[in-house]
């Protein structure tokens, strides 16, 4: 919630901060070089930090978001007013236990919460970005953490931890920069985005795109918000963050606030209310073209790409601690996908566990209340916490 | 292709060839009772018929369509020039052999291709329905079905064949008529649409009324078409109709006439561009208020319902004889909706027999070539044809 003196001293006159939160204005040793081509000085990035930094500053872990997440990790939203998207895992004494560690937080590049993303202003032009914006990449993003983490004078991360887009982060931290973090946790993710998530984003960019108030991403300027096309983008990932089974067991065919159908097309079905809902209060707290960027950043990401496919090749000699989980009813990032991972992995004879959290609660699980995953989490940290002397 | 002169002579002077196909002015004798309460005194149902009746009319079979089919079961699309859907199925030596049987194909109330559907003229006003017109129910469908056959003088159908919805009305036929079918086909379906597919129609729903030039259901007034919205809602369907196995052979990552991503928003990946051509396709053939309509119809659907939630009592004593098929990698009707069937079936007593079909090809699986299903297809028709001498 507060930024240590320390810490917020460490960015000098550039730190400010800003509506949505903390921000710190990163100017690296060498201008940040995007995969697609672009350079860019000095970048904006928001974060926040829960618990304190230890003397040698070897405590620190850094948590990545998923697609729709920020840096409110473990501290009430401002926008929504509710309790941080991690807040059941990060806190005192809690599986990512304060009193130990220091977790960073960061909105990621693309972002909507402070970050450099389609919503910042152009210098260039006095407007936002909107499609103009870079298409930024995992990498991308993981470069921007880094520079934050050089900034803190951080030589090297105690844990860097993430479920779904989060995981991909994890998993850029581990491989592009393996000299820099000590344990790895890749939750509910994958080496390369598959092609029916490719799908689902693209039909969700195609909803925000073929809504008129989108204005060809220029909607600021003209004073309107594509909001019927987010909506439907978020109701359609949202129903494949959920298994099955959940939402037969939660909603089944139960009614809405009715005893029979009402043969009509308002939300006769508790589902079909429910959906609405999400969509609704989605679109109050994100913003459309972040939306656009960040699926991208997922479906451009395949690790093994620049290994010519080989994903082994990328965990040879690797210093890093891995713990790789998944859960069983995730269709979203199978456990078949986190296998590849694990596969990859131990054929390179990297330190890797392995653990799949049998559950109905589906891709969201990493976000919920489930005891066993929070324990592998705690378990896990405490182990490589042993072993480092944290 | 045509009508035998015995059944369009059956339709006397209301009888007429319309643009789209063939469609018979039904009247029953007593006025069709609609689920939600309205009655109708005469009904369009357009048809087709493949193959010829026998003397006795005992050789007729009745095939249902899926959501987005019609009538054009086993002959060129006259919108579209593509083969039929279950052209693969339906013809002389083919599993459904018009040698052998004469086979009807209807076009579902509520449907876009000649039968009674929301771009029907309402007398009342002189203009389409559009939302105006009434929430039809699978039992709907059928009972306009039941018209047909009785118009056509058939006493009892050799067989009732449907997958997906075609599936609903082959079941809803076999509770609801026993004694007017021997032989019924359920295919890649379940007794109640389930929440996740409420939440995928829902979604497409939803795509289609938030376009705008949706106008509130009156589009043809307004000289507009909704075709980015119902383009969505087709995406969506379609790819809760495919296997994550099959798009991930199908098209894996792999790139749309580029060798690397373009980092914007074209199409970089195959998926995305034949997700969009999917949904280009789409708005050519099809009515976005018969999409609200018909999916709402699937929505709709609980068999058991009417029987206190007791599926098994819907078929004690039933003298219908029933093959269910489910197909391994159907994730929108899972091979478990076929099991609750087929318990509820033999719990019963009633004769059914159940094959799963292994393969990739997910839900769509029924309207390819998959040479196991067209076995059983051929082999469970024989078997009826020979007990009961056809």
């Amino acid at each position: 919630m507060h930024i240590s003196p320390t810490i917020s001293a460490a960015f000098g006159p550039s730190y400010r901060n800003v509506q949505v939160g903390q921000v710190a204005w990163l100017t690296p040793r060498t201008p940040l070089m995007l995969e697609c081509g672009q350079s860019v000085a000095r970048v904006p990035l928001a974060f926040q930090i829960y618990g304190q930094m230890n003397a040698d500053k070897s405590n620190v872990i850094l948590v990545c978001h998923g697609l729709t997440g920020d840096q409110y990790a473990a501290s009430v939203h401002p926008v929504t007013g509710r309790a941080g998207w991690w807040s059941e895992l990060i806190g005192e004494g809690l599986p990512i236990d304060t009193n130990r560690y220091c977790v960073i937080a960061t909105n990621v590049l693309g972002g909507c919460m402070g970050s450099w993303g389609p919503k910042s202003i152009d210098e260039a032009t006095g407007k936002p970005y909107g499609i103009h914006f870079p298409v930024v990449t995992i990498a991308d993003m993981v470069n921007a953490q880094v520079a934050l983490v050089d900034a803190l004078g951080i030589e090297k991360l105690f844990a860097v931890v993430g479920g779904s887009m989060g995981g991909m982060q994890a998993l850029q931290w581990a491989v592009a920069h393996p000299a820099r973090v000590c344990a790895v946790m890749p939750i509910a993710t994958s080496s390369r985005h598959s092609a029916q998530n490719i799908a689902f984003h693209e039909i969700g960019r195609q909803a925000v795109m073929a809504d008129p108030d989108w204005c060809g991403g220029d909607y600021a300027t003209h004073q309107k918000f594509p909001s019927k096309g987010l909506a439907v983008a978020r109701m359609t990932a949202h129903v494949t963050y959920v298994s099955q089974a959940s939402l037969a067991e939660k909603f089944g065919r139960g009614l809405q606030n009715r005893d029979a159908v009402g043969f009509g097309f308002d939300a006769d079905f508790q589902v079909e209310s429910y959906l609405r809902h999400q969509g609704k209060h989605f679109v109050e707290r994100f913003d459309p073209n972040s939306y656009l960027y960040i699926t991208r950043a997922m479906d451009y990401f395949d690790l093994a790409h620049s290994a010519g496919g080989v994903l082994a090749q990328l965990f040879a000699k690797s210093p890093v601690r891995f713990c790789v989980i998944s859960f069983s009813s995730d269709w979203c990032f199978p456990t078949a996908e986190s296998k590849v991972l694990v596969q990859a992995m131990n054929s390179a004879g990297a330190n890797v566990s392995f653990a799949q959290v049998i559950t109905d609660k589906g891709h969201d699980a990493f976000l919920l209340d489930v005891p066993e995953f929070k324990s592998l989490v705690h378990g896990f940290l405490e182990g490589c916490a042993k072993v480092k002397g944290v």
